[in-house]
């Protein structure tokens, strides 16, 4: 299956914490990967960012599909 | 500074590919490190999520936000 | 009133179930209809999408938002 | 494959409309479907959702990641 | 029209910068007025949010959804 | 730290509400500010959006990240 996205990463679950109606779950990448990352020009701008960089990848984990086989 | 969001992960830009309105950043991970994911507790029943699974986790590039100091 | 979003499609509530600070509620649609999806190019050349592919259309709960007369 | 996602929706791809960065594809379903959605219980209750109830569904374009065997 | 987001603020557009697939928009709010945020219980812990506290409220562009009578 | 996000606007914490998975948090913001929106080309053209018109912005509280010193 091939899906819509840019980011696929392997993880293994590691916690699962079940609430009323969203749950939580903590996971481990299986290796560090590649991420991209889609923002406006203007900010790539304003942040000046170029390759050799070191950013921060914020990532609100509601963001985050898990997909199981 | 912190964020509130779960997801941190510190990366190195590779690439920068801009466009007339959006931009799209190549990064990869400096380290495998943790990934949060919340979904619903159905789905989390559904894909009968629990510790030791083997997990895609898909992010669109447009949810995963580059910061930098 | 008109909304800067791609799809507005009309349904019926099935049923609400209501958390602490999240809800969850179920609906049918009252017809097929349209839907748009916005991806990266480099995701629409990797799946090789064309006019009459068949596709799954992944929605995230959270990003489906009611809205009532 | 199963997704931590509540909305799979079949459909069948009509027209690809391809940009520098991002892409744009639509799409009709090929049945109406259900659609879940998750909101605030605040938001449940200001708009009195109910079974019963005809609502819209707005979905921005780009929450709708297709997926391809 | 009462819409299922906790957040509909009152603004005037000042410029429209259209793209080939994307375009973007400035406003101006018409009032400070109030936002309300939804976050995991562990992001307020680790932030430690309390009432009177100075935040920066962090909005992607791609989220805010102009609709206009 | 500059973030990847066009929209930074400050604001106080106003009320706490901590659920189980899930919490929300009301702030007023400390001025009225400007906020940018970036949507199909196509919506724009639908909303006929130009300069000098009112509109409602919504956003998810989802959407909202809030960041603190």
């Amino acid at each position: 299956m091939r899906y819509g996205v840019r980011n696929d990463l392997m993880a293994t679950v590691q916690a699962v914490k079940k609430g009323d109606i969203m749950s939580q779950i903590e996971c481990t990448l299986d290796a560090a990967g590649k991420l991209s990352s889609v923002l406006t020009t203007d900010s790539v701008a304003e942040l000046d960012l170029k390759p050799g960089d070191k950013v921060h990848l914020l990532i609100k984990a509601i963001h985050v599909i898990p997909a199981k086989d």
